[in-house]
């Protein structure tokens, strides 16, 4: 594979000053038309020691506008980072729409350096491999560009450059320890690159291998791909997610008149004002105790509300907030998403939000809204919201492999109820707020929403993060069932 | 002091359901009323145990709208926390405009306990508590409205509301077990809760006492001190920080015409370009030294680049960052500020991009421009920019007390080499990004941008901070000059 680059491309002084300020100003064009696309460019940089990856990134910073690049390492991970999923360091500098990201290594970063040094099998490097795929695609059906920059080096180039590198004493500073070490690995650096290249050389986000034993004629491919990246980028023919090679997903939609499990729930359980009282309290001690408890093995916890207009969401949380230390719980509500939210892809805004080690995080509303508000009032594209299935199975699958206890609430009423609710929410001034013109008209559309809510538990009810359907027309009956569950869960997982 | 709010209120449930509702309406309307005003809210909850600081905490964010609220506790520091100055984690989470954050305990949380517990002595609480009131005052002066409940109990009423929860299945959980530990120290936390409250009261930010012995009590007068400070932030009248008890600081500002600081700099000095290809090479191995060092003790280095238009800063950086591992530094360019940032307090941008323990950060222009641009072009009243020297040469000191390495570049040339090198820029293509109407505007207003620049290097350098003036009419010298001076501060650092 890497036969095609090792074919010792130099370039003189001459020909590189030909070509640089046209490439420069060219470059620099593309980027300011970018700031005006609905696009973000994230620059992956990688490849082998001594290629001097180092280089190139300076030189890309120099030759862009730098107020709109940023850089990214991912060195020793802070404990900020190791408390969370291992792709939560990613998300976190995903760059907004019209800014370039160079990541140095990016999420491959380790995995050719682990599998070289034998600390991963060949099968823990497939599975990551392919949830770096699935990754990327979903980066570019959003319609992020990414561009996968791999510096090769043949074995004979590579001792040239490190020998290179200490002879001169105007660089050889820049040599690491390890350099000689990984260059007696070569063989092992090549095949487990090799692997990582092929099983992640997609349509939508392919590698460009990029030779590096001459300084110039890699610095000016790297950039000359970087523009070609930027030019398609903002060209609206090409960037359009809707001609992404991804095929939207099929689905066999239950028509909305069919029975949805929303229809087994029975509505008529309540409990007595005596009952609730005696449960509440027990519940929430109970409660207490494991939350405390969690937090004491480092178990991080997330609660997730969803459910009808009026359903009680909010009244449900303060019973499980009344019942935790300040300190160890947030609620993140989500509304609307901010200007700076809409710039990032739909998920970038719970990654953020994500607990601590020891930790709870209840969401009011979450992720969700993709397959339901957004999907019914058409604000998601139908290939956007289909894809979104999946795409929130993997990110629920890293927070349960985490260690995270995951739970989900869906909190069912009537649509008798909900009428007496918004009716009582009208004549109480405090509540007023509550109710909007939007709630009276998304009550219109329940059956498109009760269609939603029947492909969402349906999709994404796993074994590791199901769903927990709640009879909500009584409130005590419902806040304490929810107690109910967030003890069993905790406790199953403690 | 706290004899007047050991009172015994109590409040009745008829008296509380009375006056709930008429509460709960006014303060949704105020919070809706602050989104459209530039001003944002922190509610900070201090108190004695037992008092019940986090029902309170509960009780707020039930009756607010929970979407413009955010909570905060201060628990124990992070890593990416204990590598910056103590005050980065408060910076942190300061609200944007027309929002609230409700801080519990704030930075005001481990003085009061380190303070019992003989941890610090009460010299260092004092600077600390001026340090406070510094931070407040700017705060206050920037339109941000603080409102700072203490919640008191006497001895009497703290062992009273132990027993009681105690006592109480329902909510015996909710004690710690230093609760009576802390009861027993009665008298030294009043006594240091005395100090810091007396020393801390000031007129833009007072403190409010309630008395916490009955739940109902303390929560309905807290809502009212926060639905108070809510109206005051939202009514024009008051609002202006013009308006605030802080008195502008007096400045003798010296004639534009006469001599200043920059005068004296030599402009023309020059290196050949042998000497700068032996010095360069010969202080970039050094400097990759120095800060592999640097890194292996966890120390920072901040390093700030102030300077004409088209003094050279963007290539003098380069010439740094080569010689640095791509790991360990970070350029930070800092242009007009986006929406974000401009609804903070505008040394909130500088604070999110501190660098970790052992890291570089660069910044191309900096935290300077508040006395620089923002004055000449009036962006900000002359009560802001004077009141900024004293804001940065705290800011500064917070730095260089943590351990930071703070190094300060002023680039000068002449008008007449600025004028060759904008012609210069316009020539070629991928030069002409860099100059922009503006910078020929700029040029017009050199007087007034000298003035500046001279207060500012009077105002600013401090020893621990001290400005480095850079003779940059010839390139070469320039480089040379800041890898030496990065150099030295480097080498009696470590």
């Amino acid at each position: 594979m890497f036969e095609s680059v090792e074919l010792g491309h130099r370039l003189s002084k001459r020909q590189y000053a030909r070509q640089l300020p046209g490439l420069r100003t060219a470059l620099l064009q593309a980027q300011h038309a970018l700031v005006r696309a609905p696009v973000a460019v994230i620059v992956l940089v990688a490849g082998l020691d001594g290629a001097g990856k180092g280089q190139v990134v300076n030189r890309l910073t120099e030759w862009l506008d730098p107020r709109g690049v940023d850089t990214y390492t991912f060195w020793d991970p802070s404990d900020e980072e190791r408390e969370r999923p291992r792709w939560w360091r990613f998300w976190r500098v995903l760059p907004a729409a019209g800014r370039i990201a160079v990541l140095f290594g990016g999420w491959y970063g380790d995995l050719l350096l682990d599998r070289v040094y034998g600390k991963i099998k060949r099968k823990t490097l497939d599975r990551e491999l392919d949830r770096i795929v699935a990754f990327e695609q979903m980066l570019a059906a959003e319609g992020v560009v990414l561009v996968k920059l791999w510096f090769h080096l043949s074995k004979k180039g590579q001792r040239q450059r490190l020998e290179e590198l200490e002879r001169s004493s105007a660089v050889h500073w820049r040599m690491l320890p390890r350099d000689w070490k990984h260059y007696k690995l070569y063989k092992q650096f090549l095949r487990a690159a090799e692997r990582i290249i092929r099983r992640t050389n997609t349509a939508a986000c392919p590698w460009h291998l990029i030779e590096a034993l001459d300084d110039r004629y890699r610095d000016l491919t790297a950039g000359q791909v970087v523009l070609q990246a930027l030019e398609q980028a903002v060209s609206p023919g090409t960037r359009l997610p809707a001609q992404s090679p991804i095929a939207p997903v099929q689905l066999n939609l239950p028509e909305p008149s069919k029975r949805t499990v929303l229809d087994k729930v029975d509505l008529s359980q309540r409990l007595s004002a005596a009952q609730y009282r005696c449960a509440l309290g027990k519940c929430q001690r109970k409660l207490n105790r494991l939350v405390w408890a969690a937090h004491d093995r480092g178990r991080s916890v997330v609660i997730v509300f969803e459910g009808w207009d009026a359903a009680g969401k909010g009244s449900s949380i303060r019973r499980l907030t009344e019942a935790m230390d300040a300190r160890l719980y947030r609620v993140v509500p989500i509304a609307a998403p901010t200007d700076e939210e809409k710039a990032h892809h739909y998920l970038w805004r719970f990654w953020r939000h994500l607990p601590r080690a020891g930790r709870v995080t209840i969401f009011d509303r979450s992720w969700y809204g993709r397959v339901l508000v957004e999907r019914v009032e058409g604000f998601a594209r139908p290939d956007q919201w289909s894809r979104a299935y999946l795409e929130i199975n993997d990110f629920e699958e890293q927070l349960v492999e985490h260690g995270i206890v995951l739970i989900k609430f869906w909190l069912h009423i009537s649509p008798d109820e909900q009428l007496r609710r918004f009716k009582q929410r009208q004549r109480i001034p405090y509540k007023q707020h509550k109710i909007t013109a939007e709630d009276w008209r998304n009550r219109q559309k329940w059956a498109a929403y009760q269609a939603a809510v029947n492909d969402m538990i349906t999709r994404t009810s796993t074994a590791a993060a199901p769903w927990t359907l709640v009879p909500a027309n009584d409130k005590k009956f419902a806040r304490i069932q929810i107690l109910k569950t967030v003890c069993r869960r905790l406790a199953a997982a403690l």
